[in-house]
């Protein structure tokens, strides 16, 4: 089964990397971009068919070792 | 409209990032993981209503500046 986990800066936390991602992209004309926001992005081949244990194992994941809390909110998504 | 843009490395360019990820989740006590890729989600809101028009934009947006191309695939979602 594989899973994607997105870590991405809670609302409120400076995030230097979108901000320079802007900006580089109002340098190339793009003037619509209202706001840019960089995270990562994790994905992860699991070696599960119950979607409930898989779902609870990246959970567990997440929480003691992909994102940190304090500053990062995550989102777990199963892709089959 | 907001969306979000996934920059992976394509398959069979080394991902010294994703190894580590492999080796920590597996130190803690996460066997059943066979694979870990690390990437970048860039979320974008932009000031634009036509999905074609957006979708365009975001297209030349990934090819000039936010993917390499030579080791990187991007791949474009909308979200509203």
């Amino acid at each position: 089964m594989k899973a994607r986990i997105d870590v991405i800066l809670k609302d409120g936390v400076l995030d230097p990397q979108g901000k320079a991602i802007h900006q580089a992209l109002r340098h190339l004309g793009f003037e619509k971009v209202r706001e840019v926001r960089q995270g990562k992005v994790i994905e992860i081949d699991l070696d599960e068919t119950d979607k409930n244990r898989a779902l609870s194992g990246l959970k567990t994941m997440s929480e003691k070792l992909l994102a940190n809390q304090v500053i990062e909110n995550y989102r777990i998504t199963l892709q089959d």
